[in-house]
């Protein structure tokens, strides 16, 4: 359903995918075509050097980056492209994912990671993000962003609701 | 030199803008227009509402918001509008922005805000994603971004070279 | 058997409210009227504000507002009243809730929240310090504070008889 | 030109009164009677049980109190009455307050301390908070808040103004 | 098979019992008698001020003090004998026990908490510093507490000896 | 003044003497005979083997042992001594003895070390719970202990004094 | 299949083996050599001292030292030899090996540990690097490190390939 | 003095070189050739990549990396090589270099980074543990190694006379 990828999804891990299925699923939703890849900033360095050099070229917009630990990859790929990169924190025992959240977002003046939340609400924020940027072109998007958030307002309403009624 | 605004800057305080002045000056390095404010999520919050809330139909394509402590300017902002936010965390005592980074960057799923370091380097990161995402439709960005990139680079590499010919 | 509703419960999503029933138990206890209501700073601002602005004309005296995360919840509630806002910070991975405590307690000059502990300890304080607030122009909930305290107090005794005798 | 006490402000040693002028300062601008003590949990553990048990026959309706470090103060004053307790961390080095924040919000269930940001923020926060409580039975304090914060407003669009302006 | 009473330990609820297991096996194990409470700084503040203030009449001679979150019992103990006060840190979620440890640790001058690790090995620590304590006028205890060091290294030695064994 | 030496106190470098001199303070102004020494349980662990190992034989009753960093010396110490050997954290950038405190307390079960509080309250503390252990069978230093006490209480009642009559 | 041990591996506690086996398989994929012992800094110091003071006449090119908690143990092996020291923090529980790394990465200038992370990881990393540092005279080892480092890459490619494929 | 360059130093940014001269400083004591660097990760990527790849057959035989902030440096480094690297996490305001020796520290199993402790000091512990290294095939820099220690453990010792003659 979805056309020509716009956003690049890359994470350092296999393992990751679970976390960052939130974001594959807000991207699926909004129809929003994506190229999904797992290239390592410390183990296939060269092949994340490649797809962030070309990602523009190959039509990328943005591109979602996620890892743990000493998460290096969002990091490495911004370094490579203008297109903006937003970065994914995943969480990982012992540290929960603060190690990976500092490792991302406090990259140092002229190579910006817009960084989301550790795990999958961050993974789902940065799909959203992503979507946001790219709306400012689709009207189609702004239509279905206003509508994803008026969902998202009635589940609490009803909850509400639901909440008041229980009493 | 900048043309209409197409960037909304917000911050919480006064004595943010010194935070601040680094995102400023990347905009005006750059052409981009913008809009700067002062409006506190927890002073003038109906101020915040309506400034966020109209900042689409201003013309107003990504904003970035600013704020220290128990910062939750970034967060209000981002539930008002579906235009891309990024998030600055202001450094303060005594947690040094500590506080700030958690408030911005740990939003719930839904409403996303693209968190940059604390303090300056973050702010002149927000500015230069910001313009990331403005050039996507415009080449003369793209140009200008690669120019800044190469400058940064060359920086480097003077410094490089001072440095082994003291040796 | 609770009258007119004197104390709001707020929170910003319906997990928090296993959370938060330990604050309803205990207004329960002593018969105190309450609100509940799940309003999220994020998802539904405009009614978060509606309903903390004329939280006062509708007679409530005090207000307990919790959240998980970049909990800005109280800090908006206390800037639409000049109520007394109570903060609860939820614990949710992957920080336990050092994010939400960070993000309530550190408010700015000017807005208060007064902050419990994370998690059931804190919503049940949450309560008893709504009730110690009320007290002050009703006797016989001071009277109730002062058997609560003993019953607590008798808990403790009691546990240490029991110790006592096994050893 | 205030009248009889009704807020006990208490801290644990004499260099707190720096970070506490900021509360004294506003009950003085409200014209709140208060009672001012040094107390220690550590050192003068009699006079404090004295001072919080008979607070309530005094007349006292709310009590402000901080302590660095093993910030104890709240807590133990908080076990010996029924008033509502506000603490205020102390930021003291090498930890910055963090040790008297936890030490202050971490109250079991049963005991509540209503804590508030650490150093002079929290300390006039805890002030007004402390008003707010009063004013439910004060209308004219309750007036004086809402200037209070209108002024808080105004000050924030005069330096939106200015910025505005400057630009 | 234990004499007169020579360490008192206190913990601030049942629950903690659990931990200090650990300390009271340790003394069984040396025929060190003990007083063992369950006494509240914050629910019986008036029994811990009672059973600290006539411990040292009552011939203890060393206090082991425990408690978890906002961990006053300790520090208030000390504040009010002259005996040798050992403070254990409770684990407890959401902060594993940070709380505790810096609540005890961290007291101001004049009122001495010697602080043991958080959890069962800490409160083993605090009765073999308190035995520690005791040896310098009992020789029996400096031979078995030597007995101790020796069977510990032991099983060290063992541990060594299989894990060669393996290989 | 002092007769024989019953405390020996060790640091890890002269730079720690600023901060242990605190402990030196309170045991002159207690009459305790001391031992001051600089030993690295880093850089000349023989000597502090030696010197623990023999501490008892040599009159010593305890132990008083400071280290800043990867704090190990106080662990060290009491691995060759059943005296009690209590611990100070001397705090030192960049982690402000964080590094040091968790180095010292966090013992494991066997080898306890009595922590006290990051600095100079720390050491105090240390030399003050020194002199309580040893008190337990010289009558004049719990005579002294008191009147210590008693003095830090005088010192928060006149400031408690003054800053009444200052209102 | 290893001949002579080049790296002697030690940890504090039979319970850290659980870790370390991750270390002992990477040795015996390279058929490294190696010791292994159980030996602790705390419980049989004259053991470790005697061990570390004596690796190099018996061989052992570099030491892996892990520990948890307070974990003096790979800097007191450090301090004994001028082999190089690999130090891996084990995780445990209330800290999660904050409080081992802290042990053991801040070594004073003098007596360095080449920290690695906490855990399985940073147990298979040290031996890594070990057999990186082993390789420099030996190039078989420099071609297996190649294939090893080719192999993970593989392992990372197929991932990327099996996504891709899944999409 | 110094031969061919036998350790390579790289850092990300010109100010790190306040930090690392305390690396030069050793190595020019032991008189070990090196290679000084500024190259940055996120700046210079090529640059850091061709330098790291060729850094075999250049000679050199052992990295030293150090980098402040998101520190993806160390880890790109030994992502490229299978040399030895040893991580240097430098200071900056405002978390005082926690982030970069997360970053550093935290690296995922297949790519060890050996790390240091923060600031000067880690600096000069990884020259030494370079040296460490290098000295297996050079018995000189063995001898020099061990006088060095002497020289170290003299200052203590040196230390120690001088506050036990001040006493």
């Amino acid at each position: 359903m979805a056309d020509r990828p716009l956003v690049g999804i890359v994470m350092g891990s296999k393992t990751d995918l679970e976390t960052l299925q939130s974001a594959v699923d807000v991207l699926n939703d909004f129809g929003i075509g994506y190229e999904l890849r797992i290239l390592s900033a410390h183990r296939t360095p060269e092949k994340v050097l490649e797809w962030a050099r070309t990602a523009e070229e190959r039509g990328l917009q943005i591109i979602i980056a996620a890892a743990g630990l000493a998460a290096a990859l969002p990091g490495v790929v911004a370094a490579q492209t203008i297109l903006p990169v937003l970065g994914v924190p995943i969480p990982a025992a012992p540290l929960a994912g603060v190690d990976a959240l500092l490792s991302i977002v406090q990259m140092p003046k002229g190579v910006p990671v817009g960084t989301l939340a550790i795990g999958k609400a961050g993974a789902a924020n940065a799909a959203l993000l992503a979507i946001g940027m790219l709306a400012s072109s689709r009207p189609e998007l702004r239509k279905k962003l206003k509508e994803f958030r008026e969902k998202r307002a009635d589940e609490v309403l009803q909850a509400d609701a639901s909440v008041q009624r229980k009493k």
